[in-house]
């Protein structure tokens, strides 16, 4: 397990709800942030602080270096170029720019297929099933075969042969992580869009190693600040690309005429970036960095044997995902005849235990927890508990009580 | 004037760039930030930080709360409803978002006209241009006949009745303030899309009065955070119009057949908000409200008559825009024979002055304000020095000092 020193970077953690101490199991959501994350943050804005590129004095010198000495941390990071690293405000921003982008460049075309998952976040699931609407491409899914939203590698078995596979690697509701190499493997030809979204908060990714063409991500759920992410892209690719944003910085020469484009990543930054957020992506990196990823995926896959093995032993209450080593750091249940949103209610107010309740940004997801839900009313959501370095076995046990009670307040009702 | 103590909630004014105590003269790029309000922010960040929406635990309910009160506030500054305020990454966004949208909705159609003005920065000009290249609606562009990039009223006598008048109100390279109300009354059938990116700083804008469709700003530029932005739009037309990112929250219903979309604000907020941007926009507007924003113009304007004045007094100074009491904060100017970037290298490492020099992503207007120049050689770029509340008349007599002493070190060489 990781130090308990851990938790005093987060002052938060010292709060109290009712009485109670807090309990932040909402990290899947997005995570916490540490002191020294945020002290860095504002002595950025206070003393280093102004617009980056195209200046000269100081003050925008030392930011346009904060900025681009980032850019090549998270470079490093994925094992990819510095010009192929895109800021974004997230990933959401990330997905969307890749789907229209794909349609005004000609790479995504009438009649083409588009393979996604049921157990994608709404962000890897709506831009492209909505733009398919208005430019006729298909979009086909791949359904999970396994044990309540599990996907199995035989599930992608299919005959079509698609121009774009669009997966998670790692399902934000049942945290499932997804054998993206072995899924790769299967279609050598398509173009691997993934949302690393929930995935990259507890590990590195090789983006060479595991050939992949875009890859996106955000800092909020990895200590990192509001509004910001990133579209990693293969150079080959971003470079063949329409810009999504147009406007200052991604252009070279603009007239009523004629517009071109300045080169990679600029292409696809226009307009000022989030400049802050982008060093404070950095701060957060290295926080990580300094714990170090492995010992942070350790931490998590410890929380969540515990808490899987404490909680299936509950009775009433019902588990998904896949319930193996597989699934990593989310813990979602319901528990029969209370609603999940009655149950983070409970959950806060009387024990200070912060849990997210609701459809999670995934409802095709839900439509297949549905179709095998042995609750006498499926309530089309989940309760999900979600786990990071600053959570301990202690909070578990915590959780583990308070579901119990709120079973018990339920029953008698 | 302002008070001086207002300096010292700008800790970075107090740094010494080579001795020079740093003057700071590049707020049209980017403000500096009040210690008040990134303390506020780290405070949020700390304390209250959790991701908003869709949760009822105690956090992500104060997440939501600070949020949703910063949409008031800005829909009242504004003289607005809530939900016609969408918070986008900033300004360059908001117009993306509306120029998709317009397409993607069938509101902007083949040979449609669309007026643009020659003085607009680059993100209400190249989205427009660009995408009707790809979608065969027309851009025509207002030519300023006046003094070095002035627009004049008459300048709109054009014969064609655009359905769309995408239009600054204040020019980024002359400082300036465009008279929206009385070019609303020569197209009173057209959509008015407003950039407010440079005007909203300093001013209050009723969008009631003024009788606009959409307007736009950027929290970096008032004293906010990175990252953060505003498209407002009319609510009528919003709720005709296709989102332009789509994935988390923006959704009602989401099914591999039928996507249904969110009421209005949230369908064209996809993805997790810039939460703590959104939240330091509303300490950065109490900040400005407590000054008064009529305080703030005043300040600025003294500072630019003041400099103004000065400056037109020196031989061999090219100086941009109306020189009258229409331009307001900026200076923009070029010392014949010697590039901006030079003037500005040594304004910064001479003296400590930060100004910014290049097109400042407004390539046609330098077209324009090359035909007029009277330098041997126009470099298609200035030198701007641009004022904002913590600047001082000490400071412009510095920037006055060293543009002469500059000069005389290039009329030596």
């Amino acid at each position: 397990m990781l130090s308990k020193n851990i938790r005093d970077d987060f002052p938060v953690l010292e709060r109290k709800i009712n009485g109670n101490n807090i309990v932040y199991f909402d990290s899947a959501a997005s995570t916490l942030k540490p002191k020294m994350v945020i002290e860095k943050l504002s002595n950025f804005y206070l003393n280093n602080y102004a617009n980056v590129h195209r200046a000269v004095h100081t003050l925008a010198s030392e930011s346009t270096q904060i900025l681009e000495a980032s850019r090549k941390k998270i470079a490093k990071f994925l094992n990819a170029q510095e010009e192929e690293v895109i800021f974004t405000s997230g990933s959401t921003m990330s997905l969307n720019l890749v789907v229209e982008s794909f349609v005004r460049s000609g790479i995504l075309n009438k009649d083409d297929n588009v393979l996604v998952t049921m157990v994608e976040h709404h962000a890897n699931f709506v831009p492209w099933i909505r733009l398919s609407k208005l430019h006729g491409y298909n979009v086909l899914a791949v359904y999970p075969s396994g044990r309540f939203g599990e996907l199995k590698l035989e599930d992608f078995n299919v005959k079509v042969n698609p121009k774009i596979v669009a997966i998670t690697a790692q399902s934000n509701v049942t945290g499932q992580l997804i054998d993206i190499k072995k899924i790769r493997e299967k279609f050598p030809n398509a173009i691997f869009v993934v949302d690393g979204a929930q995935f990259l908060p507890h590990a590195q990714i090789d983006v060479k190693d595991l050939d992949i063409d875009f890859l996106v991500f955000s800092a909020h759920k990895m200590l990192g600040p509001s509004g910001i992410g990133v579209l990693w892209g293969k150079r080959e690719l971003l470079e063949k690309m329409e810009p999504f944003l147009y406007g200052g910085e991604m252009i070279d020469k603009v007239s009523l005429d004629e517009i071109t484009f300045n080169v990679l990543p600029f292409r696809f930054e226009a307009g000022t970036p989030n400049i802050a957020g982008i060093a404070g992506f950095s701060f957060a990196l290295e926080y990580l960095e300094r714990i170090e990823m492995k010992k942070v995926e350790n931490h998590i896959r410890r929380l969540t044997e515990y808490a899987l093995e404490k909680v299936s032993k509950i009775d009433g209450v019902e588990l998904y995902g896949p319930l193996n080593e597989s699934q990593l750091g989310i813990l979602s249940f319901n528990v029969n005849g209370v609603h999940p949103h009655d149950i983070a209610h409970l959950l806060d107010e009387k024990f200070g235990i912060a849990v997210r309740s609701g459809h999670h940004c995934a409802q095709p997801l839900m439509s297949i927890l549905k179709s095998q839900s042995k609750l006498d009313v499926f309530p089309n959501s989940t309760c999900r508990a979600s786990f990071y370095v600053y959570n301990t076995l202690d909070e578990i046990d915590k959780l583990i009580y308070a579901i119990k009670k709120v079973k018990e307040w339920f029953d008698v009702l």
